[in-house]
C-alpha cells in the first residue's frame, strides 16, 4: 500500500487538508483491503471544495455550451482511451465481471451518456425556451449558478459514478460545477475517472473548479455538506436511510434534493401469461433477479403470482433455478449484511424460503440467490414485507385472483417500476392492475423485467416518494435529467443583445422554442 | 352576525365536524368584525377533507380533459355572473378598491386565468410527451393522483385565492383534487367563490370531492395537514416564517412544497437613467410602491441609487411624494404590525426616514407610505436591512458607483424579481449588474417596475430560495405553473390501446410531441 492518494479540490490534485483517517478499497472476492490509502476528508477539505466550486459557478454558467460539449466529449474519449485500465480497476474493486458487464456494457453506456449530454448541452432543448412577444417576456431553464453535490452509489462504478454518471453529465450539461462524493467502495476507479475528467477540463479550457472530488466523509460531515445553502442541488443514489437523512439536511437549507432510493419493483404475473409461457418467464425472472448479483435499483424484488397450477409451476421452476444458482460476490460486507437483514425481516414477518439462500462457501462477500414466498394477506398486513432486500433476493406473493392482486398493488409504496405480464386475452385485467400501479411507479412496464434502464429521452428512472425525492424528474435519460439542475429564468423587456442566445430573436441553430403558444424553430420578427 | 357558515368537505357543504372556535371577517376601514361566523376547523374536518380528496383523486385523474376544461370555463362564467356580489364582498373584507382593482383588474384576471387553464387542460401541452420509438418508451407529465393542498394569501382575494387562483387552476388542470385552506382575512369572498366552484363541479360531472374548503386552522393542525403523506403537493403564498414551517412539515413527508414567499425585489437605478428622466422615475417608483397599499409580492422594496446630484434629485422627488401621500388601508391589524416591525428593523439597523411614515389618523388599519434611506455599507453589513417590509415602504440604498452597486447586488438573497434602469449609453453597466442579479432573481427586468405580473406562458413568478421553495417552477403563467402538480410517468412497451391519449400513435389533436428527438405534431407510424 502506497502513500495516501490526493483529493481534487480547489482545481488541483492535492493532499487532503485535514484527513481524519484513511481507508482502502476492498477486494470483494477476498474480503481484504488492497491498493493505496484514500483520505476520509475533514471539514477543511469540504469547505475548500464548496468555496472553489462556488467560485467557479459564474464562469461555468457563462461558458459557451460548445465548450461544455467539447469537455464532455473529450472526457468520453479519455475514458475510452483508458478503458482497459478502468475496467481492471473497477473489476478489482467491485468483482463485477470485466466481460461483458464492465467493458462491453457499463463503460460504453457511460461514454455514450457523456456524449448524449454533450449533444444536449450543444442543442439546448433542455432550456425549453418560452417566448411571449406581446408581453415582452422570455423564459428558459438556466444554470443554477451554484454547485451540485453528487453522492454516487456502489453499484455502477462507471455509469452512476459521481464523477462520470448521469448526475454528473446532467449537472455539467446545465453548466453547474460538481462536488463529487464518490462511493468509497471503488475509490481507485473513481480517482482514475476524475483524473481523466480533470485533464479534459483543463484541455478544453473550462474552470478547473468545475469538479471537486472527495472519497469519503463521516456521516455527520456529509450531512453538514448536504445542508450548505451554497449548493444549488443535491443528487443521491443509494439507500433510503442515508438518502432521507441527506434530504432532510438539504431541505432545511432550501436545496432541492433529487434522490434515487430503494425500490422493490413489483412484477405481477397474470394466470394466462403463466399458462402460455410460465417456464420461460421463470427463467426471465431468475436472470433479472440475479444479474449483477442482484445489485440493481430496478431488481424485481416482489413477484405477484396467482394461486393454482400455473402459478405453482412458475414458482417451482423459479425456485429450482434459485436452488441451483451458484453464489455470487457482492460489493461489500455492508451490502451482504443489508441483504441478509432484509431477507431475515421477510422471514420474521412470515415468508418462507422456497429456493436458494444456502450459506455461501469460500471467501469473499458471497451469497447464494434466494427466493421466498408469502401469501398476500401477510404481505399486505406487515410493512416489513415491503422493505427492500438489495441483492439477488425476491419475494413471491401468492394471490387469489385479481381482486387480491389489486389489494397487493394498493399496499405498495412509491416505486421506480411496476410490471404486469398478461396474455393477449387478459388486457382488461392488465388495465385494472396497471391503473392501480400507475400512481405508485415511475415506469409502468408491459411484460418485461424491470432491470434494464435504457438511456433514452423517454426514460423515467424516477418515481413517487419514497423511491425518489421528487415525482416530476428522472435521473436517467437526456435531456430530461438535466432539468433537475436548472433554474427558471425570465427576462422582462430585456433588449435582444443582452438575452441568452436561445432567447434572442435570431435562432440560427433552429432550436424548437415555444413562441406565442407554438413550438417552432423560426426566428422572431422575420416577417414583421 | 348569523349562524356559523358551513365548510366544504366530503363533497358537500356541511357544518364543521369539530370546530374549535369561530372567527369573523374584519372590516379594515373600521377594524371591526362583521358578517357571519366561520369555523376554525379541527382535526376531524381536516381528516374528512384529506380522505374525501384522496378518494376523488383516481376518478379526477381519469377524467376526460375536456370535462376538466368545461368545469374551469363554467367556474369562470359563474364568477362573472356573480361579479358584483363578489366584488362587494371582497371590497368589504379587504378594503381594496372595488373600482378599478377588484372589478376591472383582479376579477377579469382570475376568470382569464381559469379560462387559460381550461385551454391548457384541453390542449395538454403541459404533459410534454416524449416518445422514443426505438426504445419502446413513452413518457409524459401526468396527474399526481393525490390532493394538492393550497394555502391562499391575504393580498389577492380572487386571483391568488386558494379556491380560484393560479394554484387552484393549475392543480385542477393537472386533474388533481384541491384542499383549499383559504385566507381567513376574506372568508365570505372565499365562501362565495367556493359555492360557485362547487356548483360548477356538480354541473360538469366532476367528482364533488375534487374541492375541499377550510377557512381556518390553528397553526399546529395546519402543520399536521401539510405533513400528511397522502398529499401530492403543497402550494403556499404568504410570509416566510409560515411558509418555511409548512415546507419543513411537507419535506418530512416527501411532499413537494411550492412556496411563494417574501421578496424585496431590488431596483437598481443607473446615473444616466436618472439624469434623463429622474422625475418620471420617481413617480413610477412611488406609484409601484404604493399601489394596492404596497401589498404585492413584487413590491419594489429596495431601490439602489447612486450618490450625487441625479440620485439626490430622484430621492428628493420620491421623498416628496411619500410625504404627501395619503394614508392607505391595509388588510389587517397583523399586516400593519408586520409592516411597522419591518420598518422599525430598518431604522434600528441605521436607515432614516426621508418621506412619509406619519402616524395614521382615523380608524381602521391605516398607514402612510414611507420611504427610508441608508448607505450601501450599512445595507451590506446588516441582514436586517434585507428583511421584507410588506406594504407601502421602500428602502433607498445609496451607492458610490457601479462597484458598490455590484456589492449590494451580491449581498441579496433569492428574490422574485430584480430590475435595472439604464440609459442607452449604459448598456455595459446594465449587463454587469444584470449578470450579478441573474442568479438571485426569477425575473430580470429591464427598466420597468416589478409590480405587474402578467399571466403569460413566459412569466416566471418564482425565484431562488428563499423567495420560493424551488427555483425551477413558476406559480403564475400557464401551462408552466401546471407542471408543479405533475408526476413523470413512463410507459415501457405498453400496447397502444392502453396508453394515455397523448402518448398514442395517433395524434388527432395535433399536440406537439418530442418524437425521437424532434418536436412534431405528426402521428407515429403513418409513413411506416
Amino acid at each position: 500500500m502506497g502513500a495516501r492518494e490526493p483529493v481534487l479540490i480547489e482545481g488541483r490534485w492535492q493532499a487532503s487538508h485535514d484527513a481524519g483517517g484513511d481507508f482502502h478499497a476492498f477486494d470483494p472476492t477476498r474480503a481484504a483491503a488492497f491498493g493505496p490509502a484514500f483520505a476520509i476528508s475533514g471539514a477543511r477539505d469540504v469547505e475548500a471544495a464548496l468555496a472553489s466550486a462556488s467560485a467557479a459557478a459564474a464562469a461555468l454558467a457563462a461558458c459557451d455550451p460548445e465548450r461544455i460539449a467539447d469537455f464532455l466529449s473529450a472526457y468520453a474519449l479519455g475514458i475510452e482511451h483508458d478503458a482497459a485500465e478502468l475496467v481492471a480497476l473497477a473489476h478489482a474493486e467491485t468483482a463485477l465481471p470485466a466481460q461483458p458487464r464492465l467493458a462491453q456494457v457499463e463503460l460504453p453506456r457511460t461514454t455514450g451518456q457523456l456524449r448524449q449530454a454533450a449533444r444536449a448541452a450543444r442543442e439546448r432543448s433542455w432550456t425549453q425556451p418560452v417566448i411571449d412577444t406581446d408581453a415582452g417576456l422570455r423564459s428558459h431553464l438556466a444554470p443554477l449558478h451554484k454547485p451540485v453535490l453528487i453522492f454516487g452509489p456502489n453499484n455502477f462504478p462507471f455509469a452512476f459514478n459521481a464523477v462520470a454518471g448521469s448526475d454528473f453529465a446532467s449537472a455539467i450539461a446545465a453548466r453547474n460545477p460538481v462536488i463529487a462524493k464518490v462511493h468509497p467502495s471503488h475509490p481507485a476507479t473513481s480517482r482514475r475517472l476524475a483524473q481523466i475528467a480533470h485533464r479534459a477540463l483543463i484541455e478544453t479550457g473550462l474552470p478547473a473548479g468545475a469538479l471537486q472530488v472527495l472519497y469519503h466523509l463521516d456521516s455527520e460531515l456529509g450531512l453538514k455538506l448536504a445542508g450548505d445553502a451554497r449548493l444549488g442541488a443535491l443528487a443521491f443514489t443509494g439507500s433510503r436511510a442515508a438518502g432521507l437523512a441527506l434530504k432532510a439536511a438539504a431541505d432545511r437549507a432550501g436545496v432541492p434534493a433529487y434522490l434515487e432510493l430503494s425500490s422493490i419493483n413489483p412484477v405481477f404475473m397474470l394466470e394466462g401469461a403463466l399458462r402460455e409461457r410460465g417456464d420461460a418467464l421463470a427463467q426471465e425472472f431468475f436472470a433479472s433477479c440475479t444479474m449483477g448479483v442482484g445489485q440493481f435499483c430496478t431488481n424485481p424484488g416482489v413477484v405477484v403470482v396467482p394461486r393454482g397450477e400455473a402459478g405453482d409451476r412458475f414458482v417451482a421452476a423459479a425456485a429450482e433455478r434459485f436452488a441451483q444458482a451458484p453464489a455470487g460476490t457482492m460489493f461489500s460486507h455492508g451490502v451482504v449484511d443489508h441483504l441478509l437483514a432484509g431477507v431475515a425481516a421477510w422471514r420474521e414477518a412470515g415468508a418462507r424460503v422456497v429456493g436458494g439462500g444456502a450459506p455461501a462457501q469460500g471467501e469473499g462477500y458471497r451469497v447464494q440467490p434466494v427466493l421466498l414466498s408469502v401469501d398476500a394477506a401477510a404481505f399486505i398486513a406487515d410493512p416489513r414485507m415491503r422493505g427492500e432486500a438489495f441483492g439477488p433476493a425476491s419475494l413471491i406473493v401468492r394471490v387469489d385472483g385479481l381482486d387480491e392482486a389489486m389489494r397487493v398493488a394498493q399496499a405498495l409504496e412509491g416505486n421506480l417500476t411496476g410490471t404486469v405480464y398478461a396474455s393477449d386475452g387478459e388486457l382488461a385485467d392488465w388495465r385494472r392492475l396497471a391503473d392501480a400501479l400507475r400512481p405508485r411507479v415511475g415506469r409502468l412496464i408491459d411484460g418485461r423485467m424491470p432491470t434494464g434502464v435504457a438511456v433514452s429521452a423517454a426514460m423515467n428512472h424516477g418515481g413517487p416518494f419514497p423511491s425518489t425525492g421528487h415525482p416530476g424528474f428522472t435521473s436517467v435519460g437526456l435531456p430530461a435529467a438535466i432539468r433537475r439542475f436548472a433554474a427558471l429564468h425570465c427576462y422582462d423587456h430585456v433588449r435582444d443583445a443582452a438575452l441568452p442566445a436561445e432567447l434572442r430573436d435570431r435562432n440560427p441553430g433552429g432550436l424548437a422554442r415555444c413562441i406565442d403558444g407554438r413550438w417552432i424553430t423560426d426566428d422572431i420578427g422575420a416577417q414583421a
